[in-house]
């Protein structure tokens, strides 16, 4: 039995063993558990903390009061060669999401380019760990999800949309890949809690009040507030942040017949689920191209290398070290990691020793 | 003859006229002079002044050196089933864009999705009207383009990117369609143009000065300096707008074998090509998706309807009237301009009267 008062570093293989456990504890089965735990290590081992263990607590919670489906058994609702919607039957996103993206990759093979829009799912984990799939079979992989509403649609004062991420991911041939995943909000949620949580200011553009009015005070946001869409306002171009949050929530949801803009299901617990409801669950999108398709794969990935060599050697802002690609973060984050381990909160450390009680899963940090 | 000093409104018709005719004197088939004008005519029909009839000049100044085909044998250089690359032989990308998303269309009708890279083509006017061209079949349109580089990445002090722009479009059913159409900067470089000419300070997180410094001052961005990607700096989150930017650069150009990021050709006559070429002229991408593909159309466009309906009535923000739906500044300038007309300023007017004598063609503003 480990210490438990000791420092919060896990191994990889540890926190996966955990993860994968606490999913089987709820009949998950035993390979769809060891692909959600991937999914969640992927967050944590790139550095990504907010979707990874972090919110395994949720989604055992979820899975405790039977709000998600443990083994559902996913169906194509329509399909037309290239594209095709798919119902998720209410299981884990984290199951749901990979599962679907091999769909889209088989069309991409078969048709050039494949297509998933996807109702009746729930909270994927980070947008990048799809695209990344792809990328082992050298295709260009593409994701989004609809998320909780927690932003503001452009000029307007209550939260309409989720933070709506995008990923989408280009191999190179020696240089790492192009691996490009961000929110079309100005910031995440999460951003604001920590600072409420240490008692700081948020730079003016991250978030309103409840009255819509700009707010640095991360209280004010948390408090029915909302999040800003990328660009913030008038002089930041917040319209183009809308317009991107619109489109991941049409292709996500309106697309598929999930519960699209306010509607979307929420991922916690101690929020219950709304009263009216548009569509089925949350909605993703998964896309896939063959490289091959529009050019030889080889070609390409060389050109992808000489594209990163180019944008790497741009003069840096004063004060900045250097311009990075689209992925060195997640790269960085995984070379420290892999030698110092995932560091975990102090109140995520907490939730899953609760977790481990409530289950008898040991939770051991190097194992 | 009209009186030379009048005011500077044209009615539709005259623009379309005038246009088409300068297309034509550079023996641009008819066939594609109707159509690179429809292309000009949409912008200043819908108030996207930079788009338009401005721009004329500068297609005019390309047509006359030789630097465009004026007759191009498009052709495509690989395919398989819904993806292709097309080669558009150096031709107006007015011309080379519509064809392009037409043969977007065809495939998305025969394999539920449609996509194009394409290189060796030119400047393609307004994002926004290749997806407008899928709506009138009820596809979902998608555009994207790179352009010559104005925009440093994410902590750079230099341009390394266009202001790639991303359009798609989603029909309604009795509302009009989502249509959603933006730069990947913060602002146009026409935007910071307009306020030098005028004497005025730009907010901060426009645009750098040539060492990379933050600057309110238009000349400086001008004179060696560049935009910033929307988001504009760390606080704002512009590491999105670049990887934004990123994504387009990549599926328009090194995709399709053109010039991506700082090697875009240069569209001005006052800049010389660059002396490295890394491709064929610009790049482009087209999608279209058919909606049975995902769902039954007409149920999906009564949903958009009730999304469009929903994000109306957002309460707004203190000081604003209401939240528009994208697409809205265009419906807005296009029923004020299909009365009162289209407005051309004063340096646009003096550009058009040059080209009106050195070629003999009439320029009647309501004809």
């Amino acid at each position: 039995m480990k210490d438990e008062s000791s420092n919060g570093i896990f191994s990889f293989a540890s926190l996966r063993r955990f993860t994968t456990s606490v999913f089987e504890h709820f009949n998950v089965p035993r390979k769809d558990a060891i692909l959600a735990a991937d999914v969640l290590a992927y967050s944590d081992e790139h550095g990504i903390d907010s979707h990874g263990i972090a919110r395994l607590e949720t989604y055992y919670d979820l899975l405790k009061i039977g709000r998600i489906n443990p083994n559902p058994v996913i169906s194509i609702v329509r399909e037309k060669a290239s594209v095709a919607t798919v119902d998720g039957d209410n299981g884990l996103g984290l199951v749901v999401g990979p599962k679907c993206m091999q769909m889209a990759m088989k069309k991409a093979e078969e048709f050039g380019s494949g297509w998933l829009s996807v109702r009746n799912t729930n909270h994927y984990g980070a947008a990048g760990y799809y695209p990344v799939m792809a990328l082992k079979h050298d295709l260009i992989g593409l994701s989004m999800t609809n998320t909780t509403a927690g932003v503001a649609p452009f000029l307007g004062a209550e939260k309409m949309l989720g933070t709506n991420p995008i990923a989408i991911a280009f191999p190179g041939f020696n240089e790492p890949p192009v691996l490009i995943d961000f929110a079309s909000s100005t910031v995440s949620y999460g951003k604001v809690e920590i600072a409420n949580r240490k008692g700081e200011e948020v730079p003016l553009g991250w978030c309103i009040d409840k009255n819509g009015n700009p707010t640095s005070d991360p209280s004010e946001m948390i408090n029915g507030g909302a999040l800003l869409p990328l660009g913030s306002d008038a002089n930041g171009s917040g319209h183009k942040g809308y317009c991107l949050a619109s489109m991941v929530d049409i292709l996500t949801s309106v697309l598929s017949g999930a519960n699209w803009g306010p509607f979307a299901i929420p991922f916690a617990i101690h929020v219950a689920p709304l009263e009216k409801q548009v569509g089925k669950g949350i909605g993703h999108f998964f896309g896939a191209y063959d490289i091959d398709g529009f050019r030889d794969r080889t070609e390409f990935k060389k050109e992808i290398d000489e594209w990163i060599v180019t944008m790497r050697n741009t003069k840096p802002q004063p004060g900045a070290e250097k311009v990075l690609i689209p992925g060195d973060p997640e790269r960085i984050a995984y070379q420290k990691r892999i030698i110092e381990g995932i560091p975990v909160d102090k109140e995520v450390l907490k939730s899953l020793r609760i977790i481990a009680e409530e289950t008898g899963i040991e939770l051991a940090q190097n194992s």
